[in-house]
C-alpha cells in the first residue's frame, strides 16, 4: 500500500510509535474436528461462523499465551523486559479472581521476578486491547516513560458450550502483543481514539455467573450461568443503528474519512460483522484486515493479532494510517485511528 | 490543618481537581455477630484485624453499590451522568464475567441507559483506585474531556470463609466515588505517581480459582480455590524490604518528603499494616487517615473512603497536599500525591 503524501499527514493527538508486535497461539483445531465432535453438519462453521480454523488451550492459561506473546513482541523489539516502564495486560478473560491478570502475566515473562514496572488491567472485553492502546499513548506522555508494552491474551474456549453452535465454533484462544514507544516524531502516533456504550445491549452478550452476583458458592457450574451467551440477530440491529453515526462522528474528530484509511482492522466479530465493514466504509475488501478464518474471535486479542499480521509482512509504512474499530459486550462501540511513522 | 504557603506548592504534572466524592456502604456488621456466628473469642476481631464495625452486601452486587457511590459524587458535584466524559471503574471484585464492571456499572446509574461515555475497568486489586485516579488525570488532558467519574466498588464477603479467622473479620464490602474535573489551575492535580510490582510475592494474597486455570466446569466451589487466601507475615516481610525504597524514591520523583505531606491515605490493609505508617513516615498519627475499624479492608475502596472522610469534613483546603499509597496483591506497591488548589 503506497504511503500517504507528506501534504496529507494527519494532526496526532499523542505521540508514540508501534515499534513491535508479537504472537502466541496455542493448538490449532479444525472445524471438521468440532463439528464430528458435537454432530454438527460437515462445513456448518466455515458456512455460518466464517472460521475453518481456531486455537485452543489444552494447558495453557491466559498468563502463559499473554507472556508469551510479550516475549515475542520484545524480541521484536531487540528489547528485555527490564526496559519496560508500564506493563498493560487487556481482555475479557483472567486466570484466577485474586491477583490482577497483569500481575499474574508479569510473574510467567522471563524477567518477571526482577522487573519493577508499573502493571494493571484493563478490560472492555472484545475492545480491551483499543482501550489499551489509548492508555498506552497517554501513558508515554509522561516524564520518564519510553516504552509501554500491551498484552492482550484470551482463553476463550474454557466459557464456550455446545448448546451453541455459533459461539462453539466462532471463538478461538490466543495473545497478541505490542510494544508502543515513545518518539518525537509529531506525525506518528493516535490520532484520535473514541469509544461510546450503549447499555440497552447490556444483556446482549454476557456470562451471567462467575463473580459476584451469582457467586460460585452459591450457584455451581451450569451452562446457563457460566457459558457464553450471544444473541447475535441483536448484536447485529445495534451495530446496523449505532456503528455509522459513531464513525462518521469519529472521523470528524480526526479529520479524514474511512476511504482514505489505509487499513482498517476490525475486531473479528463475527462473519456478519466482518462482511459490513466494506460495505458501510466504502472501501475495497483487501483494506480489510480478515483473519476470522484461520483464528476465529479471540476477544481482545483479533485486533493486536490483525496488527501483527500487518506488522510481520511490512505491510504498515511511513504515513500509513491505521483504523482500529470493533464492539463489545456492554454494548459498546470502540475506534483508535494510528498514524504510523 | 494549615494549607502550605504558596512559596511551598510542589510541582503539578497533571493539573486535575477533586471536584467531589461519594460513598455508599450495605448493611454494618459488627464483630460480635461474626464471633458468635463462627466461634470466635469475644472481642477478636477488633484486637487483631483492627475491625469492630464493617459492612457486607446482602442483596446488592458490585455495580449496585458502584452506581450508588456514583451518583453520591455526581449529586456532591451538581453534576448528571450526561456531564461525565470517562467513567472508570475499579476494583478486584465484579459481577459476572462478561459484559466488563465498567459497562455494568453504567447500566445500573440513573441515566445510565442513555450515557454514551467511553468506560473501563482497570484491575490492580486494592491499588486500582490509585492506578484509576493516575489514568484519569491523563485522561483528562486530552481535548474535550472535562468530567471523569472514578468508581471503585467491592464486595468481599462472597469469597471470604471462615477457615482463616484474620480475613473473615478483616474484609468489608463498600463502594466510593470521585469526581475528577479538568482545571486550568496549574498548581491542582496529580503530583506523581509510582506502581511497582514485585512478583516474589504473586502467592502472598490470592483466589487461586474462578478463572481459566482452575475453571469452575472442572474445578467446583471449594474454599481452598475460592476463598481468599492471605499469607500475612510474608505479605509484612515485602512490605518491610520493599516499601522503605520505594518512597525514598517516590518523594525524590515528587519533589518532597513524607513529613511535610497534610494527609496521608493509606490503603486500609490490616492492623499492623497501617501500625506502621506513621513511624515509616515519621509523621503524627492524626495526619493519617484511619478508617479500618468501623469500614474494614474494603480492597480497592478503602482509599478513596479516605479521601472522602475528608472532603466530607472539608479538611482539604487549597495547597494541601494528600498521599494516597497502598499494597496489593501480585505484589505491588503504588503511591500518588496530589496537590488541592
Amino acid at each position: 500500500m503506497a504511503a500517504n503524501s507528506a501534504a496529507s499527514l494527519l494532526s496526532v493527538l499523542r505521540p508514540c510509535r508501534i515499534l513491535s508486535t508479537g504472537i502466541h497461539l496455542p493448538p490449532a483445531v479444525d472445524s471438521t474436528t468440532i463439528e464430528k465432535a458435537h454432530g454438527l453438519p460437515e462445513g456448518w462453521s466455515l458456512k455460518h461462523s466464517g472460521v475453518s480454523v481456531r486455537h485452543q488451550v489444552i494447558n495453557e492459561n491466559v498468563a502463559d499465551l499473554g507472556a508469551k506473546a510479550g516475549q515475542h513482541a520484545l524480541e521484536n523489539a531487540g528489547l528485555s523486559l527490564s526496559d519496560i516502564d508500564v506493563l498493560i495486560t487487556a481482555g475479557g478473560s483472567f486466570d484466577q479472581i485474586i491477583p490482577s491478570q497483569a500481575a499474574l502475566t508479569l510473574a510467567m515473562m522471563p524477567g518477571g521476578e526482577d522487573a519493577r514496572c508499573e502493571a494493571f488491567h484493563i478490560n472492555t472485553t472484545c475492545l480491551s486491547f483499543v482501550s489499551a492502546f489509548a492508555l498506552a499513548a497517554d501513558k508515554l506522555q509522561l516524564p520518564g516513560v519510553k516504552y509501554v508494552l500491551v498484552v492482550a491474551s484470551e482463553v476463550a474456549s474454557k466459557n464456550i458450550g455446545p448448546e451453541n453452535w455459533e459461539t462453539l465454533t466462532l471463538f478461538g484462544d490466543g495473545a497478541a502483543a505490542m510494544v508502543l514507544e515513545y518518539t518525537e516524531d509529531p506525525n506518528c502516533g493516535l490520532v484520535t481514539h473514541m469509544h461510546k456504550h450503549y447499555t440497552e445491549g447490556i444483556r446482549s452478550a454476557q456470562i451471567p455467573g462467575g463473580g459476584a452476583s451469582k457467586c460460585f458458592a452459591d450457584y455451581p457450574f451450569s451452562s446457563e450461568l457460566h457459558h457464553f451467551q450471544m444473541d447475535g440477530r441483536e448484536l447485529l440491529r445495534l451495530t446496523l443503528k449505532y456503528l455509522p453515526g459513531f464513525m462518521e462522528d469519529f472521523f470528524k474528530k480526526g479529520g479524514t474519512t474511512w476511504p482514505e484509511v489505509t487499513w482498517t482492522i476490525p475486531h473479528q466479530a463475527s462473519k456478519t460483522g466482518l462482511g459490513i465493514i466494506p460495505k458501510l466504509a466504502e472501501i475495497a475488501p483487501a483494506q480489510v484486515v480478515n483473519i476470522l478464518e484461520h483464528s476465529g474471535n479471540c476477544i481482545s486479542a483479533s485486533i493486536p493479532m490483525g496488527i501483527h499480521e500487518l506488522m510481520s509482512n511490512d505491510k504498515i509504512q511511513s504515513g500509513d494510517t491505521v483504523l482500529l474499530c470493533g464492539t463489545s459486550a456492554g454494548y459498546a462501540i470502540g475506534s483508535l485511528l494510528y498514524q504510523h511513522g
